[in-house]
């Protein structure tokens, strides 16, 4: 049985007030549960089947208070619409700014992304393009949204994603002469520009773009050309696809002839 | 006032077989009307506010049945939460499968794609990226359904979608000598690739990827390497975005220096 506080302190946490006052975020679902357990991140509680605690028990630590259970149960604790073998409540990890490194790796940053979708999108890319750490306003969505960790698909946990205002830390990375460039529907070719082998890409909301107070601290302006004939065509990528398309390109330039 | 069938017959819209019935599509909201209105889409019945057909009135043709509504019966007729000032009944065309040359240039191909989303952001990138035909198996998710033509926020009326068994088509295109890619996770490296001017792209199913029936027809099997360090990384990268990242690289070969 699941204790009926614990059920409570799930539904919570699809708040971020009750995410932030526990100190916890939820993980739901048999592959997510895979990749936290091989991943940093520590888990409070851990609730699953018997049959999937024992396939996993040698990566379960001591620290972590295990709840076996069955799925109908598992299907009253959980948000999910399909509720999986398992789930988890872990603690919200506190990253330290300085591990994110642009003067030795790229670094995304995100002014004010809304979308939890896009924001789990954007985890993903990063974890497949080897980003390790994405900076993010604090009206960014907060990436412990049980929405945004599920479209993840596991790569939060091998992403630190901080929350930092951006103006201060843009500022004291262009003091360092870190290469701050930013998607706009104008300014210079992705594909003719030429890129340094790390430094920051600041990505827009979905709606406004990068912010006014945002706009001071970025050395270089880029965009992504549309290939259409004529003036007719889509007016903008998703945020989602443009980050995709600006990690591919970051990424590959050494790889090209 | 709205017909009390017109309103019934755009609920009914939400379902395949009252499209394929009726012959129509629904769009909605005031950027996609005025999308639709500038596109050779054939406007059966168009709903708006009087302010907004005033303000589009050169561009409604006298074969468009036109029905003045205010905000409140658009509400009531609209699948949308938040429904605009406008939407409208459109004629789903009928495109020739043969206007797709992928001798000439690039044509994607989509095998099983299942989610309207993902459907809707594919539409919307190869508009973008001016690739003007996408050619899909037949149980690929129908690109009318109401979800998909607001996700492809307007992409839809200058792109043309059609559905066509994969195995007939791409054999035909196999007999022809045509370049036919396919993503995978193994494969040729996509940035090392050399790559012909114009061609296909088979873009696979969120889950299971290109089907087994679609596989003997791929001439170049191309995968989009993780830049990941170490072995634990995202295991796949979304179809939205792999075909992002697939339209940005074929589009840009030219531009490189």
């Amino acid at each position: 049985m699941i204790p009926k506080s614990i059920i409570k302190l799930i539904k919570s946490l699809d708040q971020k007030k009750y995410r932030k006052l526990s100190g916890l975020f939820l993980a739901e679902g048999n592959k997510m549960i895979h990749d936290l357990l091989t991943s940093n991140i520590e888990i409070e509680t851990l609730i699953a089947t018997q049959g999937y605690l024992e396939a996993y028990a040698s990566q379960i630590t001591s620290k972590t208070e295990v709840i076996a259970s069955d799925c109908d149960q598992i299907s009253k604790a959980s948000l999910l619409k399909s509720p999986q073998e398992a789930l988890a409540l872990c603690k919200i990890p506190d990253y330290d700014l300085n591990e994110a490194n642009p003067a030795k790796d790229w670094v995304l940053c995100l002014d004010g992304i809304q979308d939890p979708g896009n924001m789990g999108t954007i985890v993903r890319i990063a974890d497949w393009f080897g980003i390790t750490d994405i900076v993010c306003s604090p009206d960014t969505v907060d990436v412990f949204n049980p929405k945004t960790v599920q479209a993840t698909m596991g790569s939060i946990f091998r992403t630190r994603v901080h929350y930092a205002e951006l103006p201060g830390y843009l500022s004291t990375m262009k003091d360092k002469n870190i290469f701050i460039g930013g998607t706009f529907l104008e300014g210079d070719n992705l594909y003719t520009k030429r890129l340094p082998s790390s430094g920051i890409m600041v990505m827009g909301n979905e709606g406004s773009g990068i912010r006014d107070t945002t706009m001071p601290f970025i050395s270089d302006k880029i965009f992504i050309p549309s290939f259409a004939v004529g003036d007719k065509h889509a007016e903008s990528l998703n945020v989602g696809v443009a980050s995709a398309i600006i990690c591919s390109e970051i990424r590959s330039r050494n790889l090209r002839p």
